[in-house]
């Protein structure tokens, strides 16, 4: 038995942080525990002076001269450069530009070009896989004709692998259950299988170390929003593996990603490399956002960068779970796996009661977190309306701790979400975002009528 | 023979300007004399403040909670009911969201869709069409096995509507030589000939009225950052006639374009409406900009709103056509329709010396007007290389005033482009854009060597 944490041991970790510098890069509101930078992170210190010059002096007196004087143009190839150096690759094989899901629709059918002449027609995936992920890869599928098959469970994806497997698609880290894939592995699989790697990174980036290269994967795209601080609807990324890039092209053939843009000729002709994956005209003043996010987050670089980033993610994770089971032995589960390796940088709870795994407290005690200024959020459950014992985490025996995880399955539970980002939580944050959560529990907070009436954008 | 214009009458024309308000909704930098805001419009005077208030309230202090208390959930929509007051659409029919290549692609798309057992393959545009408008289409004919059908001038569009035609698409003002289509009328060719009419506004939406539901056109699309004065890069807009909005996907089926986004449920199932011409998350900090520009262009409503605009547009045009005759007679011709219906609200003029058409001091005219504040742009001519004689405007006879233009023809001459935005141009810089113009032209100050260094970016 480890000896209970204390709110002494939290304070000593974080005078021991070596990041502690990062959080004064920037600006939490008073009085908020903010745990849901996975799903917007939070205000640079440096971008409200930024953007506003963006607007005041670029937009409002350069104005169209501010192509070159402000070197608009190059902007997504500027900051795609600031985002390599996050994920394993390198300078010159990202652009920042459009969102997540028209990148992946981008890399997605660029992807499929390239395994035409295979014959392949399966695209693989999870069914736990973000949402939107799936609309696009269902969409594209549709249109040529192809398959998309869904595994339940990562354990299957091995054998799912056969030899009309176009396509390996997947989100590195679950948005739901904080699960990780290994890259390098599955990229692997896929690869020996005949099949490319597309590697969603929305809930990697900046959060968990990525290294895009040295696991040969193939296609990436990822988004600026949540760990990299780029602003409410950040443009997202594209990663292409430089034997890609010349060699396919993307159905979103924009002037910005021709070889000749300002040449206004009629016929595309794609620039070279990761440029060709641009298409319109880009929301500058979004962009420029991004860039302060992105700085914010290089600046741990010198202070051992990603790495060091992911090892106080770790800690924060570890502590949180471990003064939950301290806390709230009884009323919570364990989502997200245990195995370090397998975890990013949230953690996902579940009522552990049975009977209010889908359609408990569990929305409610978010709403009461909210309003104590701790702010995660609520994910629902799958089929709320199907028969119970459908699912495996439905099933799995509570009491050890906080259970064992189901890493990213079919059939999950209501879910509690807490992102914790490293460059600005600390410790004690953890231990007070804790200590709010026991009490919600203790005080029966979460009954309280106005916690209990869903908004209609959760 | 009218007596020449002098600065007098153009300052008793901007005294007599019921729009004159609308000027002082914006900010013009000192010293510049703005004829580009057909490439990117000027900053609205409400934007610093409110995007600022975005910046640090929304994003700073709300957060995560934003998307309910700052309603960006339906921002694309609250912003699509502005634009569609401007290009006579219904409440309900319009997003801002993407790009204009972007919504293209999947308006485009959609009527392919729409035309699929027809058996139809070919789309119809002009060569002289925006590039990237034809990029697009090249890309979705390519996948789709399907013919794209460019005509070299504008009449010859009847005669291309053949029963094979699936889609005629057209930019409603053309972007080089601000020649203007009659929308309704060839929707209705189109229609006759059992095709779809899809327009592309870019260089409408602002600056000349457009009538889409009585023109009963069926998809649009347009740009948020020239006469709408959203800024840089600002988001664009999709329209699709109500008989179609529920009948057809478009393929970029991201999660903001479900029935259900924060179901979050694995099958894509279309919102209603063109809520599923949504994709992924967009970028708030620029749509808020969007909404600034919005703003101040509906400003002029109770002024008599886009027939107001379109009147001062047309004053302001001929006023500019006039001084030019009056002031450079012997040096350029026009390129840009004199006859009313058939202009957009700019202006261009290529050299009047055939020697000079394409090669000649257009470039070097531009740059020396920019040094001295008056900012206009140059648009290359077609095909350097190709032999003198081949195209008509190159065979255009001068001398006869401006000369008569080639509405969107091929084989275009070197251009200096003016745009003239109603809401904050007036007629005085009018007088001094021209003055100006007349100097760079007299003392010859094109030959500078200065003016005459090309910029990556023009």
């Amino acid at each position: 038995m480890t000896p209970p944490l204390t709110l002494d041991d939290c304070r000593r970790l974080d005078a021991q942080d070596p990041l502690r510098a990062l959080r004064d890069l920037f600006i939490l509101p008073e009085g908020v525990i903010y745990l849901d930078g996975n799903s917007l992170g939070v205000l640079p210190k440096a971008a409200p002076a930024r953007i506003a010059e963006a607007v005041t002096q670029e937009w409002g007196t350069g104005l169209i001269r501010s192509w070159n004087e402000a070197r608009w143009f190059d902007l997504p190839q500027r900051l795609g450069d600031q985002v390599a150096r996050l994920i394993g690759a390198a300078p010159g094989e990202v652009v920042c530009t459009d969102s997540t899901s028209v990148n992946l629709y981008k890399v997605l059918f660029a992807a499929l070009s390239a395994q035409k002449q295979s014959g392949r027609t399966v695209v693989v995936s999870e069914r736990s896989n973000f949402p939107t992920d799936l609309y696009i890869a269902e969409s594209l599928c549709r249109e040529r004709g192809l398959t998309l098959k869904l595994v339940d469970d990562p354990s299957e994806i091995p054998a799912a692998l056969t030899a009309e497997v176009a396509v390996l698609m997947l989100t590195h880290v679950n948005y739901r259950t904080g699960a990780m894939h290994d890259m390098t592995a599955l990229t692997k699989l896929a690869h020996d299988a005949g099949a490319l790697a597309v590697w969603d990174l929305a809930h990697s980036a900046g959060a968990v170390p990525v290294a895009l290269n040295d696991a040969d994967a193939d296609f990436a795209i990822g988004c600026g929003y949540k760990y990299l601080n780029g602003g409410p609807g950040a443009p997202a990324f594209a990663w292409v593996n430089a034997r890609h890039a010349d060699a396919w092209e993307q159905p979103l053939s924009g002037w910005w990603g021709h070889a000749a843009p300002f040449a206004f000729t009629p016929g595309y002709r794609p620039a070279a490399g990761v440029g060709r994956y641009l298409c319109g005209t880009q929301p500058i003043l979004s962009l420029t956002a991004l860039g302060c996010g992105l700085d914010a987050m290089l600046a741990a670089e010198p202070l051992g960068g990603m790495q060091a980033l992911r090892t106080k993610s770790l800690a924060l994770t570890d502590t949180f779970i471990a003064l939950v089971e301290q806390r709230c032995p009884e009323q919570f589960a364990l989502v997200t796996p245990r195995e370090h390796a397998q975890r990013g940088s949230q953690v996902c709870l579940r009522m552990a009661d049975p009977g209010q795994r889908i359609g408990g407290p569990a929305y409610a005690i978010v709403q009461a977190l909210i309003a104590r200024g701790v702010i995660g959020d609520f994910r629902a459950g799958d089929e709320p309306e199907a028969a119970p014992g459908r699912s495996q985490a439905a099933e799995l025996p509570s009491g050890d701790g906080l259970g064992t995880p189901s890493p990213g399955g079919r059939g999950l539970p209501d879910i509690l979400r807490f992102g914790f980002t490293p460059a600005y939580i600390g410790f004690e944050d953890v231990w007070n975002a804790v200590g709010n959560l026991a009490q919600v529990m203790e005080e029966e907070e979460y009954r309280r009528p106005e916690f209990n009436t869903r908004n209609a954008v959760t």
